[in-house]
């Protein structure tokens, strides 16, 4: 039973079968992503047509909300063309569509294969150029009244620090991101022109000020996780995302669970891999059709 | 079908029959909390005693963090005495015993006959001396692992500016709780004895320095709830407690509305009445005895 994943981001397009174990059972393809909504739609319908005959359904990772309905996008995404939100997935084929957020996906695979499997709440927060999150209650993914729950925009500070990618000021996001790195560098060295690159390469060569910087990163995202300790008591925070591998997991949950109220978590990096939001929307979308028929 | 509904806090224990509508049935008794195991636990078995022939069961709202199976407290309870924790409710009375948080309770009073009915997902923040928090997902109060979900403790600043009573710093609870406003007001005005008292008594006479003290702690307020409605998309956020009646929701609604990334939400205030925590944990009681029988 194979579905095929596409994984929908603002720049690239993922594709490939992934099967009911959230196994990737044939090569990774790779498309540039089309910035309008034709040749978007153009695009989608050749990839799906070629696997048409040999696959169950379509699930579809993407950045963006998605509806409680899994059919749609809602509201406005940052990376994609304009006109994204009014795609009707379900017109591209005649197969079964199911969509779902990338990062709520890529939750639901560490959850069905990763690093955080059998746990009744789980919280991943993907640390990338933005943060993505995906949170697990009871066996199913934290949706919310619309869809949109998951974001993670809660204010570090009150002072107006530092704008943030939504238009409000110091949200989690702005400080635990990989441009959050950036900003805090650019702050701390008084160096506008430095990079993430510069921070995780000066770490290689144990420069002070790049450390420092660095573990200023840390303390902030432990202060995000305290939060969201709290609020969730889950079992396990999983990092995922580019910026993940840097940090030092066992310093933030050690600190972590010195300052919540909760009982102590785990703080883990995911182990799905690369292509988690494809294994995760094609699970996904098995377990949806399974409860349809 | 009655259960007797005992709200036990810090400085005072009520007791009443609640019945399947959630209507409180008889007069509400009233008693000092006793400061020791012995005493607290000879109250309870004859207050229960009391009512043993005219009840199904006995369902119990308290201070402090219940277990997932809702039979005993978990973790340390700020007001209440030491041994707290080690109380077996169980063992007071042959009838079931149920046994729930109390923002959780008076949060499921709301969402049963209160100001969240008919919702997917509610928030109620409890303004008191603290802040309480009740989460309500796809009608399910969100418990966590360990049944201590929903502490009001995520930071609102980096800076390690104001201690919280949870040992670390910043904490919603620090600002958004009355104790929160005072601590704004004495910061604000300058003077160390400055009571909440004073800021809502200055509301009523134009006192405009208290307005702009008072104005602070919603914007305070305001900021905790942008965080909130951005993690979990809720339809509404409930504001319950003491503090909550000085509060303009319809401002707060707005302000936060024209900041979040997720769809709008509501703010509105508690109407389930002040013993919303008995009425909660009465109905949560005969959901369970229900879902067991």
């Amino acid at each position: 039973m194979e579905v095929l994943a596409i994984d929908i981001g603002g720049t690239k397009i993922y594709c490939a079968k992934v099967n009911e174990h959230g196994k990737i059972v044939d090569e990774v393809k790779k498309y540039k992503t089309p910035q309008n909504k034709q040749e978007f739609e153009t695009l989608l319908k050749e990839v799906i047509a070629s696997y048409e005959n040999s696959v169950i359904g379509v699930a579809i990772s993407t950045a963006g909300a998605v509806s409680n309905e899994n059919d749609r996008i809602i509201g406005s995404t940052g990376n994609m063309f304009k006109e994204y939100p009014t795609i009707n997935f379900k017109s591209l084929t005649k197969l079964p569509v199911f969509v779902e957020n990338d990062a709520n996906s890529a939750a639901w695979a560490e959850y069905k294969i990763g690093a955080s499997i059998n746990t009744t709440v789980s919280v991943m927060l993907t640390l990338g150029t933005g943060v993505g999150g995906g949170i697990i209650i009871n066996n199913r993914l934290l949706k919310g009244k619309s869809g949109a729950a998951g974001e993670m925009h809660f204010k570090m500070s009150m002072d107006k620090h530092r704008k943030c990618t939504c238009g409000s000021y110091d949200c989690f996001e702005a400080y635990a991101s990989g441009t959050g790195l950036k900003v805090t560098a650019q702050e701390m060295s008084g160096n506008p022109n430095i990079t993430t690159y510069d921070v995780v390469g000066g770490l290689q060569n144990n420069d002070k000020k790049m450390l420092e910087i660095f573990n200023r990163w840390e303390e902030d995202i432990t202060d995000g996780v305290i939060g969201l300790a709290n609020i969730f008591d889950p079992d396990v925070v999983v990092l995922s995302g580019s910026m993940a591998e840097y940090v030092d997991t066992e310093k933030i949950e050690k600190n972590v669970n010195s300052q919540i109220v909760t009982t102590p978590i785990k703080v883990r990096k995911a182990t799905a891999g690369n292509y988690a939001g494809m294994i995760g929307a094609g699970l996904l979308a098995l377990e949806a059709w399974r409860g349809e028929g």
